[in-house]
């Protein structure tokens, strides 16, 4: 088996393994608009290689239901009509047995198409369908959270992974950083989504960093200060959320009235541990911790250049489908860089000078998002071992919360 | 087995015969708020057993599960917080296999309680939950197309009935009923809602009845009349709702911008049969179409005293989950009277004269939802066998569109 | 001058009296959709005589102004298109000064007709006018009523009426009534709605009526009670209305925490005094404190026929815009009827038997809002003086609390 | 007189001339939560004096009318509660005279001050509310324009001003402009709000820019193009909006039917001119049509960088309110940069680098605004003249049209 069929396996079976703990009923309800079902991430990313791969490289392949392009179409408008996206959770059918068949069916032609020999142009096509399965990967674990969680019950998706009790977290450590003009973007070789180029010249003035993220406990700190009662600390748009959704504490946490804080996980309910980094925070959230902790969030270009040079060896995903503590190692370097928390920038997401969307629809992968959204960087516990990058641009609108999402404080030299 | 026994086994096991054809993933999704999914009436029904009969008659009996109160309570106040009814779509878990233990470990219990001696009052509670359950009965059948309407495949819940394929239809006859002081309302013996009495005087002025139902070739001869279009036939709230629903024919009727039009049914989709009645259509909707065909629609009295008088023997539900067309037999007395389509009534849905709910929580059953809602009287294709009679009131509020409702014509005399 | 032009001048210069201390500003804005501007109104029951009776009836006479049909029509579908309801208040221009003229120019046409011979026909008409003008009149109480309130300031329109300070209310006393076949309805002479008849006959029950209107201590006693959170006193749409706009009172009471309660009126905000009549409260809340209370509200025919055989005069409307204390003096017969505040009934307002709306576009003028009302009988302190009679059928949606309304308790025999 | 006090006199008595055509009723309503009614402008512009300059520096100062804080503070958290922005329609008293003699009252007071030895801080805070009350006076102006269209008679706020009938428009030429690290922001003398600084270093990459603003006619190419129609060309956010709202042409332009374009100015309703600057499109919409035509929008810093080193001398506002066509003089220089139409950017409103907002209440200026929204540069027709310069940085949302809002193109080299 060459190289390329045994990644597209390995990638393929893992959304299965992901999917694996769920039931067909769990894997069909759409719990908000933003989230989709897993049976319907299942698919989708079959019917990207249908579409983009299958159909215009393997000869005489037909598709597998004609119907699927309708409901399995996320936002591809080049590709025709779709269902609508706040819909999903009505597609009881095609059930997960049949989609099950669907992806059995694709794989099959796939193999059989990777077994041949394939143009650069297709092999492209292949690895960005793979780069984009292991994004709905990472949206499979942040629905399906957010889908136990709107259960009264609360289920777990899988049982608790043991950690000491309560770990201790040392102060946070300053990294500083010197400006000046500075490379940013994806320029090498390896695969890299559109948006991450071209690599292009920024001036930075002198910073410094946090070598760890911020942590549950500070978190709380920042709670008992009156953190979500102080309009002073929090951007207009984000002071009126708060309100009007009435925001009092990172998303999942809850409390019977008293300070006795509990966190809904994938493990299911369990106490908050202070010594784990904060997740699950919006952007306005963290804009105004970090107001309130004196210093601010990094753009997203200083999060880049410190990380590229100066960063330990990019982390793991934390075990557990939760943000690990850090372990309190000494050392000169940012820590808990890939594998915890998406770590929120002050920057809007916007296309980097002389940024070209790719032809055809896979163009509008990215460029089209490109309004009312911030960037983070890094990776987070759901992210799929060996996608997180240093130039990938990961954005959410500001509001948003149900992204494993954290932050990493920064300040003026 | 006793007579109780085999009664309680045949209304359980009909609800599990409606639920066959279905997946678990159909069973599980909410395709808007006032639709339930078919696991949750299946397990609301047990949990009422449960409630008002087990656990205060059956010595020893333990809950089956504690959440259960919690999620399957529908809206009784009195027996503590629930969880919301446009969230019902949420309840991944338990699962279909769950709500099938709970159905048997219910049914073994209450066939343990059946087995005893049961005063008056029990009995009387145990009928009321297989009253209720087959109330749910009919919901699950109207949900369900909902459910299915809603996937942009339109699946079939079943295969499709023969029915010779074009009937023709016969004109209407008008059945004249006398007015003057007249007794309406459940005053017998055998079962009856508490909404159903207590009987009393009315006085009715002389009127006529047509002896059949509107049918769908009637309602497009009001559509090609410009029926959606015309606001002097409308009341002022059922013209808002037309222009902001922008309706212009039935709930599930489709048409490809001809006059070709086809209709969604427990079938799948089929062109729509001019002779059949009319159905899925709201309140506002029948009003204006019997203001247009120069008539009225029946007070419910009016209607009781009519059927009590006139009406041909109870039809019995038509087959195929549709209604089917009147067959022409020359006849004196009103026809499709409970099989067919719910027929939407002039009266909202008030208290009887001196009437009084039921004390305790069984007492929510029906006099909560006195306001803004309009009677409808019959049955229709979905209504349980034995199910429909006389004084049974129906009622929804007037937009609603998904219940097997149609119209029957009532004219001054 | 003829007793018509004498009545028409009357009910006309009734209009521009309540308009008097009124600013610009103030007979501009539209508090909520369903309020409108009091310059709205003094346009409207101008162009209502303009459209139905100088067009047709006065030879030569040319529209004020083109436009204004499209702005000052209400609802009347037949008379064109016309701007819609929630947005009256952009309408800046015409100003009060146009509106002004607008209605000098008005009556200049209307004297010059009613100096002449007029047929039956238009005679109706014009009364239909000067009866639709005195509904606007109320409506202009009611509406400033809720824009004052709106404004921080809560600025009066007019300065208090002197009332003894702390007026003592002696018990209610029930009023027998005997029941039977009655007739209801408008059925003389004299000007009525058309909703008002036909005069029919209807089956009544024997029931009690309290002589006199529920008062605000006693509403104090049912907040005291947990009247507002207590869902088993409540009708399920109301508990829902309950907890979605978060009523602890009825409108316009305001409370500094403690139980301490003002109220706002039109002559500024001032205690709330325990023997007037409560006032502003729902169809909903009405309901529930009947229930409450152990009695119920009655039904339209109820009132009217107690009202016809046992009411003592017509009471005049109170003085000040707010409803009176009852003044103690003993009777046997039914006071508070006609001055104080409209009477939620437990009637849906629906047609009689045999009504039919008048001719062309004067008879959208009731029938076509027969749909999720509740009827009010009486009148109240907003009520010009005159224009309130037994038969008379107030309506309003039961979640309204804008109308100047309350409750008479009502009971089985 | 002072410099000073003429200057105050100046810039408050030009807000007076500005109100002057309105009437109390044009000045009062509110017609979306955006626009405030122009009293509430006159009236705020005035408090911000009163709370910022009298308050602290006039020894002895009494407020006007306590309430007034209330009423008339926007949105300055730390200067107390404040009455809903949505609700600023409400505010009938005060009245326009009232504002009036309030205005009066500061004034008086301020030319008391003025005519004393004031420190530096102070004459800052002088300044800072004259040009906050220049940017009330745009608003004013936008504000105004939005209330008169929603009149269904779209009555003018002036007369019409002669032009040519049809000028021509010469084709745009690209001014090629050189990129490297430049400086950008305000850092020199004269007055700058705080958003405009610090200035400090970016790169930029060479790029052309339009000399002139794209026009009416270059639009209606985009339009019959299917401008509106084509998902291809939007952002994702943009098309969504094109489809919610119904957009088909730009905010104020109506046609019958036909493509006979007509759109409402402040002089009223008249044909749509092609040589004339496009307005009152959103940043979607700018957006794309900047990539139908191939281009792009300029970042700010492109827009400042040409404007600081090759801008024709800043225009003065065009004349009646509405965007002028370009002269055609030949030119290497940017032309219509400063008094015709703001000119949306590519960049999202963020902080500069090391931006500190001022400390107290004024910080809530600029920086708490700093999400969600896009900047503009340059000035508009209704900007006040002497308030436009070339560091000056608006910004509203990206929906955002009742903005005097336009486009330039920019290109990469």
């Amino acid at each position: 088996m060459s190289e390329a069929m045994t990644r597209y396996l390995e990638v393929r079976r893992r959304t299965e393994w992901l999917a694996e703990p769920l039931t067909a009923e769990d894997q069909t309800v759409q719990s908000m608009p933003d989230v989709s079902p897993t049976k319907w991430h299942r698919a989708h990313a079959t019917w990207f290689f249908e579409t983009f791969v299958l159909a215009p490289y393997l000869a005489g392949y037909e598709v597998h239901d004609p119907d699927y392009a309708f409901l399995f179409n996320s936002y591809y408008e080049a590709e025709g009509p779709r269902h609508p996206r706040a819909r999903r959770g009505m597609i009881t059918r095609p059930g997960v047995e049949e989609v099950g068949a669907y992806r059995k069916g694709v794989d099959d032609a796939m193999l059989e198409l990777l077994s041949g020999d394939l143009d650069a142009a297709a092999l492209d096509l292949v690895e960005l369908g793979l780069q984009h399965e292991q994004q709905h990967q990472e949206l499979v674990v942040m629905d399906i959270k957010h889908v136990l969680a709107e259960n009264p019950l609360r289920p777990a998706y899988q049982g608790l992974v043991e950690r000491s009790p309560n770990p201790t977290v040392r102060a946070a450590r300053r990294v500083e950083v010197a400006g000046g003009l500075v490379e940013v973007g994806h320029g090498g070789r390896g695969f890299a989504f559109d948006n991450e180029g071209p690599r292009h010249e920024v001036f930075l003035e002198p910073f410094q960093l946090d070598d760890r993220l911020v942590t549950a406990g500070e978190w709380r700190a920042f709670m008992a200060d009156g953190g979500y009662e102080r309009p002073e600390l929090w951007l207009s748009d984000g002071w009126f959320t708060v309100q009007a959704e009435g925001w009092s504490a990172p998303l999942y946490w809850s409390s019977s009235g008293s300070d006795d804080w509990t966190v809904f996980t994938l493990a299911g309910e369990r106490p908050v541990v202070d010594a784990e980094p904060v997740v699950h925070v919006s952007h306005y959230e963290a804009d105004a911790y970090a107001r309130w902790a004196g210093g601010r969030l990094p753009t997203e270009f200083e999060w880049e250049h410190a990380v590229a040079t100066t960063a330990a060896a990019a982390g793991e995903p934390s075990f557990g489908w939760h943000p690990a503590p850090d372990d309190g190692a000494s050392s000169a370097t940012l820590r808990q860089v890939f594998g915890d928390v998406w770590q929120w920038t002050s920057s809007a997401y916007l296309p980097y000078p002389r940024f070209r969307p790719a032809a055809g629809a896979v163009g509008e992968y990215n460029g089209k998002f490109m309004s009312n959204q911030m960037v983070l960087r890094g990776g987070c516990c759901a992210t799929p071992p060996g996608h997180a990058r240093t130039t990938y641009r990961n954005f959410f609108p500001p509001c948003s919360r149900w992204a494993f999402a954290g932050l990493r404080m920064a300040y003026d030299a």
